[in-house]
């Protein structure tokens, strides 16, 4: 199909169809004139997947180069994949936080993980993003939530073995990849809005009445 | 204290306080004379929440105006301060989506609620957003995503209880309503972070070679 089919069948507009093919975001279509390119089902398919990232997981242009390069370099391994993921979904450390409360906190993430008895690299960001929030709900005087973090922590291990057997019940290296990401990435929003409608049931229940 | 000590214990500087003063999330000092305030141990809490709110959180000032305005107005419920928290951190669905598939999903969402026994209001912004995430999914074709959709909701109901059972163990009408907020906005980030960490021992597992 030509650009302007592609624009129609994906409702995303030709000036950005042109500003992903700039970006590198979507790969050149199949010249078939010095003027003109031919698209196929794997551009709709990543038009899809790029404005699903930025629309519902909130990723800025630049990580979404950042995550579609990981999945587009054959040799990179699923695990780097959602490495890459992760690396762009978080969000960097204030540098105020180098301080003896992050310190603490970065223990209590160590001793969680030990307990849990879960086997990490040591240098993954996602431990100072969990560092960080402790440390802010340690600051805040929030010890009611730090107290549940066990109970969370199991959960989300329930969370963690679905995404695997979701990303192992896709054939491909390169469809496994994308479903990876997807299931991470949109799964962390539809992940937090069905956590609000259960504390809605739930809240209900338990505060009935209109004062809390 | 005077606002360079609150600035100093803080560590948010003075031209940020005072634009919080303005905005009017930080409530004012006791005026000690015509040109000076003194601020409490309240601002100093208060700061925290709203740094975290933004640094963590991701919330913009407009989203933490509206949930500091819950939590302030006495009358306003439990219920109505997770609903305000709600509503600051729902992005805006793209006009696009209200389409087939959107309907399409909406139904999956109501059919999820009825299976799962939540007692719900009809109008919660929740559900669109639920929606609208398995309508990108039905269209990139991740079915295998959708299928888990139950496995999903089971760990979160285990979430959404230990958010209720930590905003009941907190004595007091604002506390209790910090607390509710606090957990929901930065309890979402440290799950996520988690499901990240248990992912990646899981992987580790399941994926243990170096192409996935």
């Amino acid at each position: 199909m030509r650009m302007a089919e592609l624009s129609r069948v994906t409702g995303v507009s030709v000036a950005t169809i042109k500003y992903y093919l700039r970006e590198g975001l979507l790969p050149p279509g199949e010249v078939s004139s010095p003027n003109q390119a031919r698209y196929d089902d794997s551009h709709v398919r990543r038009l899809a997947l790029i404005r699903s990232l930025i629309d519902v997981g909130g990723l800025s242009i630049a990580d979404v180069r950042r995550v579609l390069t990981a999945i587009d370099t054959p040799d990179v391994s699923m695990h780097d994949v959602l490495g890459a993921a992760v690396h762009a979904l978080t969000p960097p450390r204030p540098a105020a936080d180098s301080d003896e409360g992050y310190q603490k906190a970065a223990v209590m993430v160590d001793e969680l993980i030990a307990r849990r008895g879960w086997r990490l690299g040591d240098a993954s960001p996602t431990r100072a993003v969990a560092a960080e929030v402790l440390a802010r709900l340690d600051s805040m005087g929030q010890y009611e939530i730090i107290r549940a973090l066990d109970s969370y922590a199991a959960a989300v291990e329930t969370i963690a073995k679905a995404d695997l057997a979701v990303v192992a019940a896709v054939e491909g290296r390169d469809a496994r990849a994308e479903t990876a990401l997807v299931g991470t990435v949109l799964g962390d929003v539809l992940i937090a809005a069905m956590r609000r409608l259960a504390q809605e049931h739930f809240s209900a229940q338990q505060f009935p009445s209109s004062t809390g």
